[in-house]
């Protein structure tokens, strides 16, 4: 069986301004990098705004387990589907982190013949957006403790810093550190921390902003330190945004890339789906909207993750309002669910799936309290049996939620034509309801109770005494207005990665809390959650090779 | 008058393909980068690999003053004045480091109307080179330190890690850090250092590599550390090479952009002139000889730095074979030499111009060790007065080699005609017989000294202790075949800033001396030298901005 990198370098691209033409935007709106991979340009951008929306599809899936959903291998699938059948589709993917591609987890452009392409680029630096992100991060950092270095006028206390450095890069002995060792020239001595790009808020402004106007407004909001009379000092205050800005002028237009059936997507962005929102750029999808009739896109983890924080942060900021949503699932993950090890998953195992189903129910349930209409699919695997497949497709019509089955993997678009006929179906039928979960003026705490009691199913919350501190404080600074950004292992329902299936008789533990005051969201950190993760005993790095002529090899 | 953001923003670009185009490189040989940027083809390198050489041109300066020099400058008025004149030209240039751009340094793509442009993106990303360096010498730390974590098979010995994580960051409190803290799963903790982007060992040996089969090589044959018994372990042995090879896959293609007036420039990595050889790639240089008849480069800082590792480093490493250099000063730098405060460098001085030109006469001498035929000009500034300028020409005369005036900063290639043509003189009249100023079998004592007395003027070397085990340790791995990099203050021909002019009866203190083995030379650092630069009180970050339309001003 062929690898997903030996698909895609054996795959014939279009020039990418070709896969351009089919949806209208012309070559003078493209900047091209390479002949595969172009930003379009914000005339373009503008010049669309007032074109007429098409339909938005988010694809979310129930939570990840070792045995693999596929969800970006379905959005990628879906949208070459829908240009099967004739439609004007796009999808909006996120950016994928270097760091990992060299440890455990491996790039993220989809898999089998539903991937976007080209995958190395996209997986390696692609069009710098992420490098640029972390400039700008670090200038900010520079400037902060270069403050503090020329007579700190501002007042900051070193102990009271919250910015960190960042770097895209599993790097574990970055976490904690100490800084400005050495003599009076070389700073003041301070405890520091380094997360991954993706976990930086400028990755989560960048993804929320409109456009540079906006962009700068939130980057001055952006909260990096209390003085020592515990007042916030912001970039602004730093005078960092003018330059940050100027950093990030070109990573704030989306890229367009195709997939291998060269179907066009938008893919831009990729803030961690912890604690921050995990959803590709709002301008991204919102220019999608503009150029095609149909959007697929998608959001970090499962959905009570992902899919909650992309309704509740996304949309709620974005004004966006979805018309359908795909919950992704497959056999072999609901047996995982259901207790089946993973050296058995192969094995027809109509128990377990029915003891594991139960995690495919309670998103059901919880996608449906948004108001849209669920499609569910399985992502095909050659293991799974016709009996469990039915199985499936029975509970969900007893849920009042479409089904289809996807093979995308296997076939590409042609595997997706069931599943995209089925929402085209669902579209016609079942009209959209969104709304949020919760609304602008309700409390802080009420908005986190709201999420664990309504999404995990938990019975209650408690807090740390500094989740309580902070709480106060985010609400005497006025923004108690903010939606809640949940960080939580993706594992489980709960905050207990172990808790598989559909746990019960929990409670939420608020760890910590603090304001991404640019973003505009407030971090609720439920458990021990990591911003910059580790490379394992054998890193995949190892096994990364590129020939004389250039081919890479080794990339997954 | 115009700022130099305002003149290269107001400057009418052509499409880089017909930059291209004017050297005979068809689009297909191409990677665009926007409409303006490109990289060219390793098929082109290779295609072109058979045709004969050009004539290869270095332009040099005196020890730099805050007077100013332009040596950048006159390096892009010259290949714009070799177009005027009907010549096929092409210049190579480095890249200019991101973290001096937010300091005071400002950027560095010429001045006035001698510029390569678009001058905002080569002082920002520009195409991701200097963010491919971080990201891969930043993944061989990682690797490292993950292995430490992993068991330590190899027996690395933490106090023994000579490798580096670095930033493209003017950030003071890196220099000197502790990582690892936290717990367990955090990492060693042990002492670790950050440098600038331009001060890794990667990024002299992406400008040195031939191919990517000779980066794989160079890249392999780093030192990180060594092991409790203190043998070397390298980036091979900790199994880094391939993945740092895919990030670097792209930096190793040569960057094409244009002068204000059009003239291709190939602008090609970066290295710091201090601790590394301060040249743009050879993979630039090379192949402009191959493409263009006449190629203008320049090498970083004074000449006692800059143009000796040119020869002694570079041409020796890449076999190649300069015809002529050209010696950049300026009337104001000599008079600064001389002892005229930085506020008084507009009055005509000849006594302090008589006594400041023993600067320029060293250099002189210097370069005539090359057997390389040296022309001298001025970079014209209005203040400089006849007798001034006639002076300097008279004294030129004297010591056999040729003057030009260069008014390029004014006129562009219009005002570098004079000095082209003097060139095209001299190429003519004087043949070059260069040669490297010492053999590769002299001991590393031998060429240290050797440099110190010739160049530099010293009477003798010193050597820490320090720099004495290290020699040794060297000689020991059969290393002491490469040449040296000496690495101490620009602002003096002895190693302390404060000495001008032609300084006499001192010693090189050699404080200490390290191997670089992948680039392929050893470093000898005399007194202080700074490889993580900081910011100063009033950064320039605070003036750079960039408005709603995306225009970016206050870079400079």
């Amino acid at each position: 069986m062929k690898t997903d990198i030996q698909i895609a370098q054996e795959a014939t691209l279009q020039p990418i301004k070709e896969v351009a033409a089919t949806i209208g935007i012309e070559e003078e709106d493209l900047e091209l990098y390479g002949k595969y991979k172009a930003k379009i340009s914000d005339e373009l951008i503008a010049r669309s705004h007032n074109n007429p929306d098409g339909k938005l599809i988010l694809v979310t899936a129930i939570n990840p387990t070792p045995a693999g959903e596929g969800k970006t291998t379905v959005t990628v699938g879906l949208g070459q589907a829908f240009a099967k059948l004739g439609k004007k589709a796009m999808i909006a993917l996120r950016e994928p982190s270097l760091g990992p591609c060299f440890g455990i987890k491996g790039g993220a452009a989809g898999g089998g013949y539903s991937q976007v392409v080209p995958m190395e680029d996209l997986n390696l630096h692609f069009t710098g957006d992420f490098h640029a992100i972390t400039s700008a991060n670090n200038l900010l950092a520079a400037l902060l403790d270069n403050h503090i270095q020329q007579g700190n006028t501002l007042g900051i206390d070193p102990r009271q810093v919250v910015w960190k450095r960042c770097l895209d890069m599993n790097d574990r002995v970055l976490r904690n550190v100490v800084v400005g060792l050495g003599n009076k020239m070389d700073g003041m001595v301070r405890e520091d921390h380094f997360v991954i790009t993706v976990a930086s808020e400028i990755m989560a402004i960048l993804c929320l902003a409109e456009d540079m106007k906006d962009l700068k407004r939130r980057l001055g909001r952006i909260i990096v330190a209390y003085t020592f009379d515990g007042k916030p000092v912001t970039a602004e205050d730093l005078q960092a945004v003018g330059s940050m800005a100027a950093l990030l002028k070109d990573a704030l237009k989306p890229n367009l890339i195709q997939t291998l059936e060269h179907t066009p997507a938008l893919v831009h962005g990729g803030p961690f789906a912890n604690i921050a929102h995990g959803c590709n750029s709002v301008r991204a999808t919102t220019t999608a909207l503009k150029l095609a009739d149909y959007v697929i896109t998608e959001a970090g983890f499962g959905a009570d993750l992902g899919a909650e924080k992309f309704f509740d942060i996304k949309c709620r900021k974005a004004g966006l309002h979805p018309d359908a949503v795909v919950l992704v699932a497959t056999i072999r993950a609901l047996k995982y669910n259901g207790g089946v090890l993973k050296d058995e998953l192969s094995n027809e195992n109509l128990e377990a799936l029915k003891k594991g189903i139960v995690n495919l129910e309670k998103h059901i349930e919880n996608l449906q309290k948004f108001g849209v209409p669920v499609v569910v699919t399985l992502n095909a695997f050659v293991s799974d049996t016709e009996a469990e497949t039915a199985y499936v497709e029975q509970f969900c019509k007893e849920h009042d939620c479409e089904f289809a089955l996807a093979k995308v993997w296997e076939k590409g678009g042609e595997g997706g034509i069931a599943l995209a006929n089925k929402i085209l179906e669902t579209l016609e039928k079942k009209e959209s309801h969104f709304h949020t979960l919760y609304s602008d003026d309700l409390g802080l705490k009420e908005k986190i109770e709201t999420v664990a009691k309504e999404i995990y199913g938990a019975d209650g919350v408690t807090y740390s005494p500094a989740a309580e501190r902070e709480l106060k404080r985010i609400t005497d600074l006025g923004m108690a207005n903010f939606p809640v950004c949940m960080a939580k292992t993706q594992y489980s329902l709960s905050d207990d990665a172990k808790k598989l299936g559909r746990p019960t008789g929990f409670k939420i533990n608020v760890r910590e809390v603090y304001v991404s005051a640019g973003a505009g969201f407030v971090v609720a950190v439920n458990g021990s959650i990591m911003t910059l993760p580790g490379l394992p005993k054998k890193p995949a790095a190892y096994g990364i090779d590129v020939n004389d002529d250039g081919v890479i090899t080794g990339l997954f």
